[in-house]
């Protein structure tokens, strides 16, 4: 693999990851709250928007000729994570939902 | 979740399950084989191939609003696998162009 | 890789892929039940139990000396989450918790 | 989730997303050296190592119960691979069995 490739996918991998770890744990502490029911939709997206990071790091730290195509599908979801999770004022929400904007910034431009 | 939702991707979900592990049983196959180097990108895209069947499983299992995006980059890693894979004659290597083809010719429909 | 360490592992990986798309369908569903709340720890383990049959179908797959290792912490899982999907009437929940039971079965038999 | 599971297990997060990314971009250096056959262990080690340490961050992040478990499992992933990692010069194999080594500990602490 080229160094450069790598390279050039580090500040990425690390936006994924903490994005990964941020959808985790709000998913968990979203499934403890008095009012689960409302945080519904947050826990799903959290869930698909942490595997999407997972799989965008894997394919990155590979240099996969496929790593822009997952980084888009990636940013979409952060997106769609970032939007839920905005709504709701617990620390862990609004602390993912700024995760999920950092790593939708950082997975677009690696699409591009 | 709609219970059809679900149902409309059983089939994909197979699909891409057998091909996950065509993938994983080639790439370990191909790490022991004789001549490793000429298997080197069988080995590469058989892992993209089964981290994307992996993911699309889980986010069409989950009726995910991304899983059709997902399932169009699967399709990608399944074609460029079975195009590689195609090329070897080992029984492993067949085994998996197959997987790949079939995953991709469901995963294509899924995406559209 | 030994074709009879693959043929051994079939089963058990057929058992947990059905396992992961029983758990990922059940968490999918409880998020849309009613009374979300009551599902919480259901939803909690599903997510568990998807994500160790997965690294377990990999390992199996790949058929590596750790697959073992990793099918008994699954059959840990799948024994948590079958119990307690076991407590709830809905069709995923029982469809799952038959699915986790027989995952266990699967899986404690290649941990032995 | 309670605040403090969590916080206790940053470092071991932080040690396992770094451990992942050091042996997926291993193995696919492995897999563009000239002699790769050499490597083939390495690269079967370093896949089975990024493996669990993914689902070691996810149970970590969700704190869930089989957490333990799980880094009790990566922690041997993580020392069978900076073995096999430690006998290689490359720069990419010396800086993997570094990362596995950190992780190693870091998961036989949160194993404990």
């Amino acid at each position: 693999m080229s160094t450069e490739a790598y390279d050039r996918y580090l500040d990425c991998i690390a936006a994924c990851n903490s994005c990964e770890v941020a959808c985790l744990h709000c998913a968990a502490s979203c499934l403890q709250e008095p009012d689960v029911k409302m945080m519904a939709r947050c826990i799903a997206l959290d869930m698909d928007c942490a595997q999407l990071c997972q799989v965008a790091v894997s394919l990155m730290a590979g240099a996969s000729e496929l790593a822009p195509a997952v980084c888009g599908v990636c940013a979409q979801a952060c997106r769609a994570c970032a939007e839920e999770c905005g709504k709701h004022d617990q620390d862990h929400c609004q602390q993912c939902a700024d995760a999920c904007r950092r790593c939708a910034q950082a997975c677009e431009t690696m699409a591009a």
